[in-house]
């Protein structure tokens, strides 16, 4: 159809993923043309960052990364959506790949963000992080952790995923990280080297796959595209509690990683230009 | 000396642990006296329950309970200490022994709660939950979760404790009890039906009571003992959410196993009982 056609070229265009193993680029390739499909009229057409930003190095010319921020039309619930890549040669000759798509709602909505991270650093492992961040307390709002996480079943993906014997439980050395997760968060450490069974392909396409498009499939439904009433002073709780969730999981993640692979220098211009979009 | 005399010979009192194993029982009353020797003279002397559920059986004769509930005077910051065990004969000839210790502050202080249970259904497993519940939400509170669980490295319990080959971690079935505790909260399952090393007796004694005594004398100190200062919204704040988090604790935890074990009539009367003291 031409709708489809138009979407796929449209996400193309949108991020392309050259260092990422077969698999985990045909997933992100997915997922972003599902988000460009349903969200694409409710997002500023172009990137949102300087271009020096969309694509950098370092001065070895040993680590890339590409950043791509599209944010929502002030008629939308989308704040922005992140997708990314950081890709780096390891001494030991191997790589680190790190692919991310990220997408914030605004406060019109109390529903929440979708957030997904696969950091590979060996042909045989790779973490991954895949959640719906929950936008509220959920100790003072049990009916939002009933609605979006007891009654959906969220918890069937993670224990799909750990039922499997190459995966294991990832803890964030971050303690804020493991705070603003979900309850039905999957933080898993998959390893394949022993494994008699299984690659590490086949359980990024037969296992991950399958259920990092089933929770961008609800979020997109059930979160990004479903209206919620939400009265002035939740909107105040909601904004400033993203805003300390944004700029937390920036410094972190990306202010964690970037000044080790890139320099502080083109570090600390990436992070001042994300954190402007982040909180204009 | 004549303190340690006193205090051990009232903590005696205070509970026993008849069905539990040797080390349980030893580490249970050591707890019991540390928290005696500590805070007793900040409680009421007796238990604030009703003498018949201070002890209580199914109409079999096959599951007994003792739950020991001490309220704070009013001058101090400790709301309640709970202390109390289960105990069940299971159809396969072994038994169910369940043992907690749990301890809530007021709205004085914002300082952590103390949790502790150990669920024992075979000779060689055991689900063990060590935590300090957090009393705020811990993304509008960075200093809070610095404060208390960064600075403080509780994470090195957890860690020490995950490196042991028959430990992995425990999921409760309870999304609730996953979103209540911390970042470094020790929710594991030790397993020593295939170990050649440890028996659970060793790993008993070996690692997890010296860890609850660390985070009970930690507790102590740092939490119970030592004052913030919170002011009224503050104090409402938490007061409400302590309202939640001990309502709910109860019914996903005892609300849970009482019925089954002990018979819908018996488990009402006991709910009924610890909700009225633990909401006036």
């Amino acid at each position: 159809s031409r709708r489809k056609v138009h979407c796929s070229s449209a996400s193309s265009k949108l991020m392309e993923f050259p260092y990422a193993s077969a698999p985990i680029k045909k997933l992100m390739l997915e997922l972003l043309s599902t988000v460009d499909d349903k969200l694409g009229s409710s997002l500023h057409p172009t990137s949102t960052l300087p271009s020096h930003l969309q694509h950098f190095a370092n001065s070895t010319d040993t680590a890339h990364a590409s950043l791509h921020l599209r944010s929502g039309l002030p008629s939308s619930q989308i704040d922005l959506i992140l997708g990314g890549w950081i890709h780096c040669k390891l001494p030991s000759g191997g790589a680190l790949n790190i692919t991310t798509l990220s997408a914030y709602l605004t406060s019109s909505t109390d529903a929440p963000h979708f957030l997904l991270e696969l950091i590979q650093n060996s042909p045989t492992s790779l973490v991954l992080i895949l959640d719906l961040m929950p936008r509220k307390d959920l100790i003072l709002h049990p009916k939002y952790l009933k609605n979006y996480y007891e009654d959906t079943h969220l918890d069937t993906h993670r224990q799909r995923l750990q039922a499997l014997p190459e995966v294991r439980p990832y803890y964030s050395p971050s303690l804020y990280i493991r705070a603003v997760i979900s309850p039905t968060a999957i933080l898993v450490t998959i390893d394949t080297g022993a494994s008699q069974s299984k690659s590490i392909e086949q359980i990024i396409e037969g296992d991950i796959s399958p259920i990092a498009k089933d929770l961008l499939h609800f979020w997109l439904e059930s979160c990004a595209c479903s209206a919620r009433e939400v009265d002035a002073s939740e909107r105040a709780y909601l904004a400033e509690r993203d805003r300390v969730i944004k700029n937390k999981t920036i410094e972190v993640d990306l202010g964690s990683s970037l000044p080790r692979l890139f320099g502080q220098e083109i570090a600390d211009g990436v992070l001042d230009a994300l954190k402007e979009c982040y909180n204009k």
